[in-house]
């Protein structure tokens, strides 16, 4: 159901790789909402996925950028303001990678080279989007601006590696920009901290499907899909929520808000008795064992 | 402007006193947007009020009820459904007062009666109408219930008095009462910390004007309005945000994620300089007596 | 080991009711540092526990006191000043009952006065506490008042009920109160977030002894004892923590910053495993059933 | 005063430029209370402070190292545990620049160069020094590690720039090394969130003084100075505190937990009423220059 919450918005779209993606979601809903965008991505992201038959579904155009490159930046948003005819009402930043976890090296093991790549994909080029945009002046007054995070920022979970710190790095950069963007032209700048979500990032984390599951029994409405997660932002991106700034809020079923659900505590026992079952074998066929 | 976001819902609204009133703007916002509801509020401040002019506007009714009672709220809400012909799909809790502030008794000097009182009207309330509700099964799935909070349940603010805790325990109360509701019926529940608003409630507590002044230049978008308020609560109420439960919402331009802005600051050191410039003049009046 | 931290401090401690409570573990560890302080407990606490064995240990007496009665509070602070031969220097709050869990009333479904009675035990008594002291200047400049709480006050957890709520008014309490007690007297108020620890409170809470298991895989510390507990707080009373204030410390191996453990997932996914094994054999004995 | 609290502890202290400086408070209170140490900076600021006297009060040496050299590091923990003959019981991380700040670059026109610096210098080193420590195994089971943070890290304030972003990550990486450490042997993990102090690089941050004294009046306590910080970093390093991991402390006389202080306010609302003044005159001559 569309209610053209977005009719006259021009935008920008870092981030949709194939129909997985939040991104993608979120474009596509942008569509029916009566906005137009320009999407992006990387050249070798484009060849991964898909995203052209996303921009021609849309009806729209692909610029390709590496956003950690602020002259590919430059030519970006100058020719999305050109192609749309005028300057951006949102920003949808759903960008983020970690050579070391690709590369299998753990947190005590860290490539600090891949580190610096990680924070630089990840929640710099975040900063370099909005200091490339203000020097641009490329956003209108009262836009909104949202990038995409996990609760990883603010809790440890095994796996998620340096991710966690771009994370926190990329909250961050949203308040602190937030500030300067919001005091001058109004612009609101958010971070929306997502339930985990079976997008191709999503997937390369180590054991993502029983934390998906977990994460799942814990949040009172289940965890929140890529669909929903694009429902949301276009109410962040609407003229409704434009005193909502500088705020990193979590769109997960309750999950971030939970110590312990029912549902998962009785898979948790389960385990529990399974290790019991299991020594209880191994006891018997040792005794079994020394019988003879 | 308005988007159609809740056609076809029912609610029920409590707290909207005068056109001051978050709860009368959000009435007049949902209206706008397609949405039926009852409003209610006490006898008492029916009659402070002008809540029936609220109701004709919005061509509804109002049932009045004292939200710290379990068979007031059962009345209103089996009232309620039967003129709106069916459950509710969203409830706004706008209800806060604290007898202590009224009479003067300081944080240090509370008067334990009083203190019962402010806690049952500004947060059981909320506890009562939820559970309320749920024994008469009078919420729809994906239903969405919202109650106003204030960042004084983070941060101790002079003069705020016993409403801190109030909103603590109301916060509190969402989340627990979030996780209930959200397994079995799929309902959110948040809270939306607003920023301070020249409401009646809010225009009872000591030096409002100045702290609003404070906010207002703190906040990268100032303060937010009572409208804008009504705004952002629609989204919540909307099917668009399905999947936000159990948190508390800053609505505050930025405010709860400022540490120092330079507009405040620069009215803080002139008050600085202000101290200083009084002081030479109590120094050279004092020289000039001590001259004599 | 002992270090002297608490030489010529004097106390009051509420809570001790056996070995297992932290209240008594405190004791203990401030008698070591050569603290001095009056035990206090309910008349019925007294009965259920031996807290008279911990006076004699450590050459003090109880006064019975019942924590919601101010005149009860008035006499204990008096009496406990004179016994001591002047004003405390630390206050331990550990208290905390709820007759809706005892009464095993949902939250869905509270006794109003039940959670009035939850809220007054649990909560307010903390403020009664501290009002009484202060009406009757009965703690030293730069004391130190701890309260004991729970990750619960942020987080839910299925089975705490409407204690959550309390330990959430309990945490705001010690944050308005700290307002003023700080300014004036330089006092400092502070809750400490424990583990959930196997004392007689604890033990009463449903399937207490799984959220154990799972908060210990889940802290990379494992969980906090209550003698870990006492240690700690010997640290807040003593004089190098002079500016922490209004805070709530969480003291429980790093869970509060855990996302997930690989520890606590291991166990998860044998319950998932095991759940999986269970319907295989459900599924076969069905389909053997069919057979025949 | 002196307890013993670190008797036949070692271990490592970044940071320490002179006698304004936390890490050289922190040094002087280990030594007092019976720790054993090595102090560590970079050969730049060894030559702009004066640690070489530190080093002899404290009957110890200083080992250059650039922290975000991996392999300085290496060196300075080889021989540092050569020195003291064994592995380290604890660590202090006291460092922090900014490059923008510096070169006077505001945040909406960072020189990326200069912010991967930033990061490198003031949270990447954290990593570093952890992950060096781990690979030459050289901290104690039960070690404790504390960096110094900044309440900027939540709170955006003007002027203090991308420093505010490197603390969000520094407190991340405690985070994030904390599990890693912390089930491996025990070792925790945390930062202390000191008040605005007066040291060589807080006194570099634009307006620095005014904040300091916005802090003073809304802290209850009043803020915390270094010599306090010194006191409460040693009962972090003390056994004391053992289950407290992976925790951002706030030290800072209960600043983090106002929202507004009757101290603050009054010289606020003299800084609105001088505006005024000023504002009358400005009418005022105004109007004498229409009546010519």
């Amino acid at each position: 159901m569309a209610y053209n919450l977005l009719k006259g918005k021009r935008g920008l779209i870092f981030g949709a790789l194939n129909d997985n993606s939040i991104a993608w979601k979120t474009a596509e809903r942008v569509y029916e909402e009566g906005g137009v965008f320009i999407l992006t991505n990387t050249p070798a992201s484009m060849k991964m996925g898909n995203v052209n038959q996303l921009a021609e579904k849309c009806n729209t155009i692909v610029i390709p950028a590496d956003a950690t490159d602020v002259s590919d930046l430059e030519n970006l948003i100058v020719k999305g303001m050109e192609h749309l005819g005028g300057k951006f009402d949102f920003v949808l930043h759903s960008i983020g990678m970690s050579p070391n976890v690709r590369k299998g090296r753990t947190y005590d093991d860290l490539n600090y080279h891949y580190l610096q790549q990680t924070f630089d994909i990840s929640a710099i080029s975040f900063h370099k989007i909005l200091q490339t945009c203000r020097k641009l002046d490329a956003i209108n007054d009262w836009g909104s601006v949202v990038a995409l995070s996990y609760v990883a920022a603010q809790r440890t979970l095994y796996g998620y590696n340096d991710m966690a710190d771009a994370k926190a790095l990329l909250e961050s950069i949203a308040r602190s920009f937030g500030y300067i963007y919001g005091r001058e032209k109004n612009i609101r700048i958010n971070t929306v901290s997502q339930s985990p979500t079976m997008t191709t990032a999503g997937g390369g984390i180590m054991g993502f499907d029983k934390l998906l599951d977990f994460a799942e029994r814990m949040s009172p409405l289940g965890n929140a899909t890529a669909d929903e997660c694009a429902d949301y932002i276009i109410t962040l991106f609407s003229d409704l929520t434009r005193k909502v700034t500088m705020q990193n809020l979590f769109h997960d079923g309750g999950y971030s808000s939970m110590g312990m659900s029912l549902g998962a505590m009785s898979i948790y026992r389960e385990g529990l008795e399974y290790n019991d079952v299991k020594e209880d074998k191994r006891n018997k066929k040792n005794s079994k064992k020394e019988d003879k």
